[in-house]
């Protein structure tokens, strides 16, 4: 079977100087992981993410790149199981998008070649709900069967899905031709502790308590009606826990949060939880700035998830938005 | 403007040594280009494709790779236009997927920027309809506008379709950050004289010419009411043409045939222009046959090239049939 206990596993995380990798490592190891090994290039300046972990003898941080085969060779011997979150996203896919196609697709080949010739017994691969794409096709209940919606979208976004799209398809080819068990994870926008400033969407929350922060009216872009589904980060450190526990392989589920929220809602609640601000500024669009759209309301639906995996989200946004403007305050105390 | 007239021009051909590539270095030879460079590395053994144009010397045959920048550096040197056609299609795809990987996404990417660097006016970039995907979603009309279907589909003809997904994204980067115009051709499934058996759905016209030749039954894989939407070569070669003469850019339209045709009515019509011989034998699916299905009828819209590039399908198959028998039958006589 396909099932991989986190208690006294071995784990290797790449890209896990990211937002989720902190957060799962931190869950495996409080879940009696025997041995957590994050590998990062650190090229997106993320070793902050992973500085509070450092104190566990259980823990190892590597410096490798996913796109040396040597790098992932060494750092996965001894493994039981490979979290694959090594990528690039969309704004830096438009800003390099050489470097982009290449960590999103030979780097997660290097990473399945390795870890079947290190014997690995389950990888979980972090694919995005970018793999239905963008546009006025986005709309309604998204389940894991809707197809890829390029229209309309922004080239860097549709690259950016379409390498989802292959990463997903080289964990299937590794399972049939190779017996690599996985299951792939589709992260809807992620938010939470140690956000950052990388992610398109998640964006979003970050400059809001910016602007806040600064005394200025949040912005609304176009009437506040657009929809979002985030999900929080310790649900997703749980959903990587569940896809390796879980007797599923070859498997392709949704991880979303609770309920999709839309953006003036959003606001109303950041601007709550923040101690209260200015009414938002409704804007136009931004020239330049890159800009996620959909064609109406949507829900990306995780119900898959809980058949398969067992997993279910349980952080609501209200908690989940407390926890971050907590840790942010802390942040700025320190 | 965006148009380059065929006469007067020079035009290389990447993946020169191809089915559609030859018909397009004949076509515009004839059409009075100056020069046309046929570029390839003849890894699917496609010399032969070529030989026959070999006289001219205004052609010229360099051996040379898209994942080598100095080789496209070289090649496009003095060059206004360029024709991208090398990459590798789905069987190939499925036993080597690294390759393919590279020579469908960092070879557009190398071909784009040598195209840029070397000043090129215009590149065609030859997608595929199978950027709609495969399996139950694949019914009706397929405009430009249908997403990406890949529910159900074999991994291969997903990691096939997604870089092509990715090609047409690169170059619309490349028109909007180096101003480098293109059109994007979505060729259906392509037949005509110097056919090869390296298309999984081209094989089927060729596999039934092969059984009909040895006085073997043809197949049938169900019971025959299976679409297929093919275009003849020298339409296609008609249609890049179009694409460098007109004056779009930005666009990705449909080249596809006349109309579409069920196998049943397929082999029907080979059978009887092949001279006669046995009724088919409905077989199953023949177990590790990698197989491109679809959910119902269907029909690749063409309307859009006409629209964008002045192109339409002229050769009905029983045409385009009749001229790859003749073909086939004076191969096999010299």
């Amino acid at each position: 079977m396909a099932s991989l206990p986190i208690a006294g596993g071995r784990f290797i995380i790449l890209g896990g100087g990211s937002l989720v990798g902190a957060a799962t490592a931190e869950h495996f190891l409080a879940a009696g992981a025997a041995e957590v090994r994050l590998l990062d290039n650190f090229s997106m300046g993320a070793e902050g993410a992973v500085a509070h972990l450092r104190g566990d003898p259980r823990l190892s941080i590597i410096r490798g790149d996913v796109m040396r085969m040597s790098d992932l060779l060494a750092a996965m011997q001894g493994m039981d199981g490979a979290l694959l979150l090594a990528a690039y996203m969309t704004l830096n896919m438009d800003r390099d998008p050489w470097g982009g196609l290449d960590v999103n697709i030979r780097g997660v080949q290097n990473a399945l070649e390795a870890a079947a010739v290190r014997g690995l017994r389950k990888v979980v691969f972090a694919s995005s709900n970018a793999v239905y794409g963008y546009g006025p096709g986005i709309r309604g209940e998204l389940a894991e069967s809707t197809p890829f919606h390029s229209e309309g979208a922004p080239p860097a976004a549709i690259l950016y899905g379409a390498t989802k799209i292959i990463g997903e398809q080289l964990c299937r080819s590794y399972t049939r031709k190779r017996g690599l068990a996985h299951v792939t994870l589709r992260y809807s926008t992620v938010y939470g502790e140690r956000q950052h400033h990388r992610a398109a969407n998640a964006l979003y929350i970050i400059e809001t308590l910016e602007r806040l922060a600064r005394g200025e009216p949040p912005e609304i872009f176009g009437d506040g009606s657009e929809t979002k589904h985030f999900v929080y980060v310790g649900d997703l450190a749980r959903a990587n826990r569940c896809a390796f526990e879980s007797a599923a392989s070859d498997v392709a589920v949704n991880c979303s949060g609770p309920a999709p929220i839309t953006t003036r809602e959003l606001v109303a609640l950041i601007t709550e939880l923040a101690g209260g601000g200015p009414p938002p500024r409704f804007v136009g669009e931004e020239p330049g700035k890159l800009r996620l759209t959909s064609g109406g309301a949507f829900r990306i639906a995780h119900e898959k998830a809980f058949a398969a995996i067992g997993w279910k989200p349980e952080v609501e946004m209200r908690e989940g938005l407390t926890r971050l403007i907590r840790w942010l305050r802390e942040e700025q105390r320190t």
